[in-house]
């Protein structure tokens, strides 16, 4: 299988985007003899997707995972769920600040992951790697790629699994920010391996518990 | 217009919600003209949408907004969406604790509120009232009737407004938690007449940030 | 017996304080036939002090509680100790902002509060007020009173039984502050009262758990 | 100079206490030609600080530096004061839960830490490791150590330099408690051996700001 990973450029002021990071240091990796390529997306509305869209057309991969920087979290999030809704709380890399504008103009109101989000929760924590499922992906660039991703597998790509995955800042851009978790990165491309690993080998997800009562 | 309210009976070892208890301090007001019911419903997956269909059809109401307890958080919080799956954390009011389960098999992934949900939470803060938008409203019983209420909505009652609003603890709720942010009942309630003012008067929902970037 | 209240002025941008309000609506109260005086202070190093000296020297009080704004927190938070440090995150009213300065030159390196404060605790708690222990009153103005109010006691008013009170925002403030919690002045009132009637009638601290581990 | 730092053995259901961990790495290093010597203490009022007496006795140490978890914190917290109580949320690893005893009876207050607090969290974060000042080490066990060193030093070893750094969860810890945060055990000892470095190399602690407000 061909997995593709993506990361975005830095944003919010930060010099360093710790999933831009981790895709560059799983890009060339073969994992259980599964190719790993990396690409890089620009944190920008619209042009993210169009930029996911070229690469999976070329690349035809199986598995697509998009990971982004979730600043102050302390663990590995895999999302569960990406709505149609763009509102962010500040501009983009391009300066735009869309508000309650649609990710995909007549698209539905949300899809669900691809991935099997319980298995690699219950992976992750077995091998010692802080993580949970998210019951929301934010409103910003990382909703917005996770939604056009689906968009793209819903419409395009009906064989692809594909999913989002959000990962705390690195401890140096934590070291700037007072009261912010972090994680080494080491520690991230050991999860993030996980992550794959649990998605080329589980297609029917666990019946785990990974709510929330609100 | 006609209002309906609903609040659930006690959940999760309390011995009031507060949600519950706001509904029934509504009931019976007359909002600018319009009355507002309230509707008790029990914390139980499936036979909370049954009851909550049945007061639809008998009152036929022009707006609903469920409110629900959320433990542990310090405003008002206005739901954006809900999604088609339950996944319990903890068992319902009749024992049951569903996971990865769809509210309604078949449905779409989500809907979004039906109410002015910006203009309500610039109307509560400008009022003084600690408001939010949330992106969440879980996977329990409180998504589970935001989403039933809005799939009612969607195949039942085209003209009617719903939505979700999730409320803190009471003070003496809180007592109990450390650490547990709580609110009043009469801030609560205050809140809620702004939240139902708002909703008769706003028919086009003001264009305000209220996303977040994760 | 005489008790003083005491409450400091708006700071950190805000136009109200709810330590200030809440001593006000205390003044002139009596509870259980002891009589409340409320104090305003500045909140500026040194000058508070000498404000709450010269209101001591004058009033003769049995019993002094001060009162702060502890901004963010989401129930009474009942400090167990004073320490002689002054570190200012933000300047005070005056303009001034001293690190790592002695409250008191040459005084004890911290006092422990004269308030029954696990027995203030459970009162409020089981008064359905949420309430609890708290290990440090910060490095600001707050700790510099409860610092030079033990001192007072410890060095001119051997019999005056006193410490300090922190209180969250009222819900007005919170509302301009995404995620901090609030406290109605109502549900303050009646927390403060119980405070003080425990005071008065609770001359040795019961031994309950109020610690933490870190 | 001699070195001496201290870890405690794991508490509070753990099998792992990253203090000790930490410890155990550096023991033997030499750092700019200073020898590290590590021990282990129990995690038991009392007992722990005998063996830390009997251990300053033997090794006369210039720097003494405790270590403890503190589970769910971000970063390195570097504790200001150390203050005369124990009060116990938990037992002891031998059972004991004091609440409200002296850990010297007899003894000051508090003891403020005889390390360069301020230039220890600013060669923290300089180097990219986050940390903070914080102004409670709690009443438990590290508290209880903590107060215990400063008190040897004032009485015994007046020449020794001596303090308390609070250390985050491991990740393999932080896997197993949903939301808290964690710290690689690579940059913790990153982060150890600049707080020794910098307590070797900084006699006058700098003027930065470390407070907080309450």
């Amino acid at each position: 299988m061909t997995i593709l990973v993506t990361g975005f450029e830095p944003f919010d002021g930060e010099t360093v985007n710790p999933a831009l990071e981790a895709a560059r240091r799983l890009h060339g990796m073969s994992l259980g003899g599964h190719q790993v390529t990396a690409l890089e997306l620009p944190c920008v509305f619209g042009a993210s997707i169009a930029r996911l869209q070229q690469a999976m057309a070329e690349l035809q991969p199986d598995i697509v995972v998009c990971i982004g920087q979730a600043g102050g979290v302390p663990c590995l999030e895999v999302e569960r769920v990406a709505i149609n809704v763009d509102d962010a709380r500040i501009p983009d890399n391009a300066g735009r600040q869309p508000i309650d504008e649609p990710v995909i103009a007549g698209g539905p109101a949300a899809y669900f992951s691809g991935l099997p989000i319980k298995s690699i929760v219950a992976a992750l924590t077995a091998a010692g790697i802080p993580a949970a499922v998210s019951q929301t992906a934010g409103t910003y660039v990382c909703n917005h790629i996770f939604y056009g991703l689906s968009h793209l597998v819903a419409t395009h790509h009906p064989h692809v699994r594909g999913g989002f995955i959000h990962i705390p800042y690195l401890p140096e851009q934590a070291a700037r920010h007072a009261g912010a978790a972090s994680m080494a990165l080491d520690t991230v491309i050991a999860g993030l391996k996980i992550v794959l690993q649990t998605t080329v080998a589980v297609t029917k997800d666990a019946k785990l518990q990974g709510g929330q009562t609100h």
